[in-house]
């Protein structure tokens, strides 16, 4: 699985109809468009795919269709991270079933204070010895509980843990994930700096800009694994501006504003999440359309 | 109601069978033991009960095991909080019909940075316009989302809201919220302030360590309604030491410990949480054992 | 001298003239009009006394001229904390020679990440061994470095460290210093906090509203040293707002336009610092004004 | 002088007599010896000089020492930040007479919150005008200010602005920072990020392993701006456990120990800081003899 593992993966968001409940149809369409490209594969249920907002019955709902335009030659990563380890084994167990190549599995962040590394090995050990499907960790220090390398040294000795996706700007923690060897493929979620970030040895990146710019981001990654810095270089500074706003600045309203803006079906979020409003609509669509296609 | 939200209130825990089950014969049995003390009620799946490590149908029959012990006289809160809106909405309902006298909201806090003041104001609005009990918000810093005074001032003017649990050693924001009004109480989730909390203006608090010693508890609220401020200080000196063992120490794994060495249903927590170590229920068992009856 | 560590001291500010030289008669005559007022002494070279941007001359040369105009029966405390231990020891000494009564140290913070609780303890000591004047500690969270409580309890046991001035809303952490004995005063910073704090075992304080509203300040730590808790209460609400404005709103210039308000001499601040504008001063005259007196 | 701010620049350390004075031969040895080898030249007076443990006499005398083994062809950076803007005003000048090619000036923190976008504009507008040496930024987000890229791109059009150093494993902020132009130079603080920084356009770096192993540090530039990306990521990974140990682990302490343990002068630091454990000596000796040559 590892080697596959690498390049671009849109991390799909979760349409929702006019009632407000959730759409497959539309997250079908964009998948099926998504896959005609170079990307890898696609993440289904992650941050992006507001999992948190959704229930056990809706999240098996949405993986099923996604699974249904996902073609075998690509990777289908679902996002199965529960507060508890029990319900995290039982979402893991459901997406293999449904199937889900891979897992991506956050750490419980409620009892924040409590998630020491005994902890989070104990959590994670129990996940992977169980998981049907092979395990990615999810390092997200914006929740409060970061995976440090002595803890991921720990866990990626484990047979059925693969590797880690790592969502944050800073890069001397994912040169020390990416330096763990090639059974462990390090992803990078934080789109602004997937160059220095594959320069620093990882796989590829799940990065939300990837659902509205499939193209430029493959293209991105392709220069710089080929070692063409410097139009590496000038794509990195192209995105940036508009992968800022679909993620840290605006959120998952930002990227869905940005795939109706795009032709994709984007639609609204599910509350406490708000929409965007006019002013920051036209920001995201002047700053797209800025970018060389 | 508000009248009633008025004293010390237990965060009760929810006890598990050796097969990792909840037992709520366990939980009923602390709670009826509890209800012949002087406290004003209990609440229901707080943090301290792992509420985010329930499922639904979990938490159902917890909250009606719970209200089953405690008599009319005292007041059942239930932690009602989740990450939407619209299953907040349902488990407040939910609740409601269970007969809970009032529910305990903490904010979504997964999508943190986009929790601002609109989409607070908007998520609770939703909450209690639709929710059949009075809503009680509940301000927790350490989630990385924290209710400001705007916010708050707003929210108190909605007919459905009654008041705030502020779990917080920071008595500058508890004291603009306990100026508010009459019809907004305030209590304070942080033992080791619970007397400047009522020095501030606060109405009570939802303590950790009245599970484990209510009698002593009570008495320094009672010790400071009175303002029998030395006796108070001397009690709040006393409870200090185990207030902290018991929350922001060893968390739900502490207060589950002591619960047994003070004779009441433990037990174990529910993974990723682990069980205290020998040297910490040691630790436990001195500072429980140095606190005059 | 911890017996004189109790009741109400200003933070006095340091006035520039229109050159942004140091003006030490308008600072005399701050000071001599507050010295007519039930104030237990002043605080001079404090962070409200913009001590980080004072030369050592400069410093001495202020220090001198409040030397002059407080009386032998008021407690004259001199901010001399510094990033070097000798430097520290340094300006204990002249202060001391100046005829400080007690000198008030912050730890150093600029490298705060080495500060560690040997670090603390190590520079601690070595001023207080060398020190003439008695010792106070000054805790400052927000630089970034925490006196955490077996620091604090370490150097408790120096003859030569007499209190603590602890500048933060937290009242667990103070709570526990102010547990530590008689021999041991400690101050709250922190004026929207009085009340609690001195509810919890503080001894007074040490706030810039003190140099605004004097008598006031004074009151409210009369009613609640006496026990008239509802009229303490009243007063901490009433201060509470100006309090914030001139300290963790809009700093030492707030302060400034404060005093100018007021009829004391504020004048300008020191760049890179800068003045409060026309709206922000509408905000304190309106705050100020607002105030029973 | 941007074309010259280009490649590797070790920060000197400041070193110290057994009596605890500045030992000008000393460093002026460790300078003449680093200045046979590839670095673009050095900086005097920074974090790792220990500059905020000096006091201004001192300060002249180091700099002038280095200025006296620094050749033409090499540049001299002397850092000038202080607390006050006519402090820094003033050591600036005085760091121009004496001969530094450029000032590096780190923002005020004292007064942090007050520390406003236009607070810092305003502060380093007036040193960039009075300055006889070009000026460059120092962002080191551990002090708690953070230079945004609003301030940045303004103060990047004064003329005697000439490039910032980023002290963080942040790379978005310093990629958009590389963007302003060819006119403003970014160099990293962060050794183990070299290889990405160089990758996101930064022109080289100021870095404490450097000092120690200066050949190395060259080399890994020169390869990774000639593209010998296999090559630049092997040299990062056997630098960086090393360049850790000397920096964010144990500091300036760290950093001397591996002096000594090099060949240069190391020797004591200034209190408040403590010299490292014998095992912690042992541990930068382990990791040092673990580097290919």
């Amino acid at each position: 699985m590892q080697a596959r593992l690498r390049g671009i993966f849109p991390p799909v968001p979760t349409s929702f109809d006019a009632a407000g409940d959730v759409d497959v149809r539309a997250i079908a369409a964009n998948v099926t468009r998504l896959m005609t490209t170079g990307l890898s594969g696609v993440l289904a249920l992650g941050s992006n795919g507001e999992a948190a907002s959704l229930d056990e019955t809706e999240s098996d709902r949405i993986l099923a269709a996604v699974r249904g335009v996902v073609p075998a030659s690509k990777v289908l990563i679902a996002g199965t991270g529960r507060e508890s380890t029990r319900s995290t084994i039982d979402a893991c167990r459901r997406a293999a079933a449904i199937g889900a190549d891979v897992v991506l599995v956050r750490p419980p962040s409620y009892y924040k204070s409590q998630m020491t590394s005994d902890a989070l090995v104990g959590h994670f050990r129990s996940v992977a010895d169980a998981s049907p499907a092979p395990v990615m960790l999810y390092n997200l220090p914006a929740t409060g509980v970061t995976l440090t390398l002595p803890v991921v040294s720990t866990l990626a000795a484990h047979p059925n843990i693969v590797g880690l996706k790592e969502t944050s700007p800073e890069l001397e923690r994912l040169g020390q994930f990416a330096e763990i060897g090639e059974g462990f493929r390090v992803l990078t979620g934080w789109a602004p700096v997937l160059l220095p970030a594959l320069a620093m040895g990882a796989a590829g990146g799940i990065l939300a800009v990837a659902n509205v710019l499939p193209d430029q981001t493959v293209r991105l990654f392709d220069h710089a694994i080929a070692g063409r810095h410097t139009e590496a270089l000038a794509l990195q500074r192209g995105l940036t501006p508009i992968a800022r706003l679909v993620s840290s600045v605006y959120g998952v309203a930002g990227l869905k504003a940005a795939l109706d803006l795009a032709g994709f079906h984007g639609g609204p979020v599910r509350a406490p999440l708000l929409s965007v409003s006019d002013r920051e609509r036209d920001d995201i669509a002047r700053t797209l359309s800025a970018i060389p296609r």
